[in-house]
């Protein structure tokens, strides 16, 4: 059934394959009077362009916005906002191989199983430029976002085994280099490694990190639509993802309470967290905190190393996968994961507005 | 805005708090026609049942389900199916105090954040108590996909630093100790632990690993509703959970393609991956192996040690947390992790039967 | 799938046969700090009780409601309210044999057809008693609307071809009488009707009208949440209704847009409509006037005359149905078209508070 | 919020204004394996195609589909389908004064309370042209029906007074002529009311007819998605619809139980209804016979006779409408009632698949 739907006030619905004529989203629910317009979104999908580092796939795509729809004299009129994004540099010809079998870490023998066949052209809708619609409609949740003061970072905080230093964070760094590291030296450090890979025809994970800063106290939907449930749904559901952590992440599991409660403090008037083991989130809503999270995704999975898999025909064969494929999605992904975290934030930020009596009187009555 | 309701076609609504007259949950959507009567629900709700572990908090509740509708001459008729389990042993003596302070780790203060005030008897709708409707709910998911040849199994993997063998695997082990663990040595050495940790005044965290078997491949609704970003939610949305992973998990981050994927090869005439760090799914659809995925828990935050925090009149002060509480949730939460797998599992099974028109036509015809 | 669950923000769940143990409702999303008790609910579901009329089937039943969640102290917590009334007079004897037959306009034969047999006791799911979650639920929609100031107000307006007149208009007589009408003279004259019918053996329709007053103009989501598109669903999910109309209604197909259309006048500097043709929605939205619907409800279809029909065995037969039946169910329908109008409306109320972004940054400024 | 996204399994989102760039719709949750091309939209979009009649807006637009995604050498694949039409004939000058007052009978003061502003163009979101993407979207669900053998059909039945005779019933007919009516003669008098109308400068209203042939018994989901709550959610969320019956319809509020009863009988070995005044539909299910609904139309609310209104300076004046507008939208209706009413119907069809466990494990094992 349908599955291209995200969001429940600020909803998005993606689509698009990677080698069909275009690639887009439409935002409903986006409110009325937000100033918006192509550059706004223009911005974002630049920071997930091919063809811009020697470890994405040099596949060339100018990945242009076209805003189509719910825009008016320069601003949002609360209809739907529908987004185009033209594939320009399709060469089916590379993928016509890929028909016959099943590429290993792919989604090809799924979609097989599930649709009885599929878009064989590049993965079809499991392509990675199936996330473009995502940043498009992230870069307007951010927008908006940053309008109330709530600022969504991402950055990448691992490549393989090397990791950065917080000491030497550097954001600025991480808007510039082709790892997407907030650390100069970390950076180099794993461009070394991405060259190795690259040479001996693998392919390398990594680790992103996303914060979310000046989030109220109060967002969230308990008990199933908690912040950290429906963060973890936004981040899981970008491919390649594996794991996904709040605050602590897995390191809780062999901790102690005495060292994990973040103890309440009053500071300047206000209640702050001393500590934020949490990650700026208690009981599925947000606490007032810097929110942090962390997505793990693996490496990619086209290699130009020989492998073993099966034909559809149902035979044991021998593939070399040939090509353009990033080295490592995890440089590319970065903006992937902020859209999705800005989507999710907004979506309850949104949702929470109606849990007190008095506050809706107050809204009916301003 | 509502956030008590789970599943699309398979849907629950849970409602219910610690010191309520009553917990419970409505089931809409259970197909017509499979066998049921309360036993099959009270097995579930005997695994996360308070009292019977020297681990677990000595609150004695029966637990008792009551099934109230969708159930005629035993089998389900298709129409809602209400359960109800009504709360016996309220002491909110032993909560009054908390009503005046944030206990940390606790979602006290967000719950007052977001709602102007908050039910303070025992932590409210934030109690681990709300897990009872997921387990009577899960329990009937359980039942209907074993009917089906699938199977879900959850156990305990690690508490603190001591994780089970595989070589000693044992599953009875696990439903018969207080730790869950599969593995009667690791399963003693937590024991120990798990004692140090209450003669601290403290408490512990640690890892579920939940299996899910004979799943076909196919299951999961690209591009967010995918198995394992709908498990993601699942799973995180249960208290104490801070990180998720499906396969390798978080140690995909540091592998190369090479070793990460999986190939696949013709076994007895059907495909199968030799091996399986993807977890069982690829591009978010189960690939026809098993499904692993894994929860981590945080030690449970309620401690008698002294700890800081502050009042709801804005002032630093130290407390000391009374009552009845659980040095570690992980043995109670085993049942839990199964419930939501199988809920989720189940409604992306039933979601998966539209997907392609000559099986619809085969259905219409049949 | 499942369908017992209604609204987006304020979202209830109904469950519970005519046979069962109890009926009841889960209400999620109501918001925090609504005083709220059991004697707010009853008031509701008195007026839809069995037993207190001629006209009205002589079951007993108490139809006591049970708050189980979502109260502190008197008040609404945010969480989910779950509501239970327990069937306490059920004479299934009554119904034995009509397992067997598939009675004339009732949904016998469609459920046996969609779930492959049914609870046949008092039509199951689908008698009337499923009602009672509605109304409870309603009750609480209508008294959070009535915080605002927005009443909602159903009354009938014709039974048979008996039809109220507006000049002798009395609210007060409506929920005296036996027949909803609000002109005495006018109820007078139904009852002699309706006593005709059942000395016939024969039963009667009718037509409910419901009025919201001080709605807000901005209510309603275009272009498929639109205010009278949501309450058409409301309306037309009561069993026995089978037309549902806002304004003029079925008038306006034979109207001309100059007589028609509602001209806007400035009256003590606030923008109204001369006339109300419209029924208080243009485009889908809330104009500010009163919102007016209809529901035109179908004659009972429980008669004692004697009917054809078939068996399950696939037989023609000749059928009398016993039991206890209204011979009209448009009097206690009122109470239920209420409901289903307060519900529509409030959650709209709610989704509207998103609408504007200046709005959303006040609110979140306050 | 988002109220632009309709159905469930088959969920369709529309977007864009009269006079943005274009105006589209994707699909999500078309089954995979379904021949589509744009032959088969294009077929449905040119049947409510502007400038065609004498009674439609003399504006000129193609309407020609861009299909975008979802579709592999012509077949469905599961994933998103995207359509496009651009908008070519956008004289906007004829719009410019509307900016300044609220049209009678239009939108355009609901609007503007909603979002604070509106785009004036055309009417913006809420122009008739929003029905293209319905109308696009039908044409697949149509297909997809009359692969199952269901064929979904609606009509003119009046417009004004005139009502077709159905002893003249003739499809060709209606779809030859300009009014829609299958009967020709009622036609010609329809063509003559309709040049008087415009000779007042006034417009006139009417009633589409829709009949679902062959639809299998079963399909609805109490007690909120029965087919007829859904159907009338689905019809009133068309501009201009102001009621919608079912069956009898109105009429049934004056008929008694002993005439309206439709009673059973064995015809051929099959169940059928020897009358069909329920139109199809028992306790919200299908029932086997044909599903008849009814939506009423008003006149349009674009007359070019002076009327009174009231500008956004909060002043009283006159206004005459100019532009290019039908004296009447009814047959350009029919094709839209048609598609909301497949959009809904298969949308029941695919949920319906998982109501009975004895046919869900049939499907996974064939």
């Amino acid at each position: 059934m349908s599955g291209s739907t995200f969001g429940t006030i600020f909803k998005i619905t993606t689509w698009g394959e990677s080698h069909g004529a275009a690639i887009g989203v439409v935002v409903d629910g986006c409110p009325a009077g937000l100033a918006l317009c192509e550059a706004d979104i223009q911005k974002f999908l630049d920071r997930r362009k091919p063809g811009s580092s020697q470890f994405a796939t040099q596949r060339k795509e100018a990945d242009s916005v076209e805003l189509l729809s719910g825009i008016f004299e320069g601003t949002t009129t609360g209809t739907p906002i529908s987004m185009l994004i033209r594939n320009t540099s399709q060469r089916s010809a590379d993928y016509s191989e890929i028909a016959s079998y099943y590429r290993p870490g792919h989604a090809d023998y799924t979609f097989d199983q599930k649709y009885g066949f599929r878009d064989y052209r590049g993965g079809g809708r499991s392509s990675g430029r199936e996330t473009i619609g995502r940043v498009a409609a992230g870069a307007i949740a951010a927008k908006l976002l940053s309008e109330l003061g709530i600022t969504v970072t991402a950055y990448t905080e691992s490549i393989g085994d090397i990791q950065i230093s917080m000491e030497h964070f550097d954001l600025e760094e991480a808007r510039r280099n082709q790892t997407g590291m907030p650390d100069h030296a970390a950076s180099e450090r794993a461009e070394v490694y991405l060259k190795e890979c690259m040479q001996k025809l693998d392919s390398a994970g990594g680790v992103v990190v996303c914060r979310v800063q000046n989030l109220p106290a109060g967002i969230g939907e308990p008990v199933f639509d908690k912040l950290d449930a429906n963060l973890a749904k936004a981040i899981m559901s970008i491919g390649a993802v594996k794991a996904f952590a709040v605050g602590d992440g897995t390191n809780v599991s062999t901790a102690n309470g005495s060292t994990n409660n973040d103890c309440f403090r009053i500071n300047e008037g206000k209640i702050i967290k001393e500590t934020n083991h949490a990650g700026g989130i208690l009981g599925g809503i947000s606490d007032g905190s810097e929110v942090i999270l962390r997505a793990y995704f693996k490496p990619t999975p086209s290699i130009f190393q020989k492998q073993e898999t099966v034909n559809r025909s149902g035979e044991n064969i021998s593939i070399q996968i040939k090509g353009r494929h990033d080295p490592i999605i995890v440089p590319r992904a970065v903006v992937v994961v902020e859209a999705m975290t800005a989507l999710t934030v907004l979506d309850l930020l949104l949702q929470n507005m109606t849990s007190q009596v008095e506050k809706i009187k107050q809204f009916y009555t301003l």
